[in-house]
């Protein structure tokens, strides 16, 4: 894996770090950021956190608070980046919503991103073997924000024999209906909708494996994206309908930000550190 | 003052705002951000925090993780940026140390900054007189980080009638006799060190107004600025000579960055609170 430490900070009496490593399924190097609140050989349990659009291993270790959440417990939290970096693809760098800052976690198929638009696999391969490895941690979960709540839901659901427990906030519920979806959908797996269904939590929902821990989800009620994109109440009926456990936490007046998250945090690692 | 709220984001059952004003002081327009855990109304304690060079009022309300601490209670934070903003003046914004991002909150007198870098005027006149207009608040402490500590030990010690407690994180407490400092002073007002010593917390120990609390400091032992920077020793041996109270816990391992910070800010802001 090639494991570079590139900085750490000393954070409530662990580690914030900042590491980069060669990702056999982008094929690029990739950065992810962790608090590690003990020494690796205590660690027992590792979150991932998925962020959302524009973000990179950064936004979420700086900003949301989630390490005095877990200081002194034997959970790390591992937070990826949201993309293959330093690549020139067709495309790429033009908008925030499709390629750089904006992988949606999938394993594309398009010709330019196929190669190394491979993210899915980079979480559910490379990450996390690379955390057995490295920290001989054999219990994960998964949550994540927007994009990385699609993230998090659609990687939880279809490999719940590695995740188990799901949260998100303010998540990208129903892709293949929302335009933030379709065209991160049909950029990275072309126009065939059939093939976009396993990327979709709410198609997952009555699919495949079933996850049947609890999900958790928080969602501001003043979140610009709520109507047009994230489509919470999709999620919401499928789950109610198919009879699955979903506590959804609305909460008043609260928006898409990383105030929001650093909010509502403390209950999250909580649900996660069970 | 043509107060304008810019954006404002729900946090913790409060609000974090970020607005702009015209200022007298440095005749331009000034930017801050505050927490404000309940009703304007229903305030009645404001803590200043000075941020430190490259900073603006974005840092700390976003990385420091204060909004939990002082949820619930009457006690909003106040965050101005670290100079005017919109301005070229000769060498403003050629270094990280000095003009644009760097004002050292002192009064410049040399010719081209005379006019705009009155950045202690605007903290002490300016905003402690729309902090006392606009939330009806008649209470302040101050703290701040690096140059924003010291910032906050100066301003704090100059003007006790104001401000009831000090604190700092990792401050430059003795500018006068550090690289920083040096070139920020010479370049604000000239090479006449005689009037250097009233932007020097360790000069100011032993001089004017005394301020009779306990200064609370945190710095920590892996901070790359400690030996040649911050010279914390220099303040506490001031302090001990004239026997003025000061708490200086050094903290091992830590760093200069905000992930210091967030793992003590709890402390402080109690300090503040109290």
């Amino acid at each position: 894996m090639n494991l570079v430490l590139k900085k750490q900070s000393k954070s409530f009496d662990g580690y914030t770090k900042y590491y980069e490593h060669d990702s056999l399924s982008t094929m690029t190097k990739m950065n992810f950021s962790t608090f590690e609140p003990k020494e690796k050989e205590e660690i027992v349990h590792c979150i991932f956190w998925l962020s959302g659009l524009t973000c990179t291993e950064d936004n979420f270790i700086t900003k949301a608070g989630a390490q005095k959440f877990l200081a002194g417990t034997n959970t790390m939290i591992l937070c990826p980046d949201t993309s293959p970096r330093g690549l020139n693809l067709p495309g790429e760098h033009e908008s925030y919503d499709f390629g750089s800052g904006a992988s949606f976690y999938v394993n594309a198929t398009t010709p330019g991103y196929e190669k190394n638009y491979q993210m899915y696999d980079y979480i559910v391969r490379d990450l996390v073997e690379l955390v057995r490895s490295e920290y001989k941690v054999n219990s994960f979960s998964i949550m994540g924000h927007s994009m990385g709540g699609h993230g998090a839901l659609v990687i939880g659901l279809r490999e719940s024999h590695i995740f188990k427990k799901i949260s998100a906030f303010s998540p990208i519920v129903n892709p293949m209906k929302c335009p933030w979806g379709q065209k991160a959908l049909r950029g990275y797996l072309g126009s065939d909708q059939e093939l976009w269904k396993k990327y979709d939590a709410t198609e997952l929902l009555g699919d495949g494996e079933i996850h049947t821990q609890k999900i958790l989800i928080d969602q501001g009620l003043a979140d610009e994206f709520l109507e047009n994109e994230l489509l919470t109440n999709n999620f919401i009926n499928k789950a109610k309908k198919l009879n699955r456990p979903v506590e959804v936490n609305f909460r008043e007046g609260y928006d898409h930000s990383y105030f929001f998250i650093s909010s509502f945090i403390e209950n999250h690692i909580k649900f996660h550190a069970e």
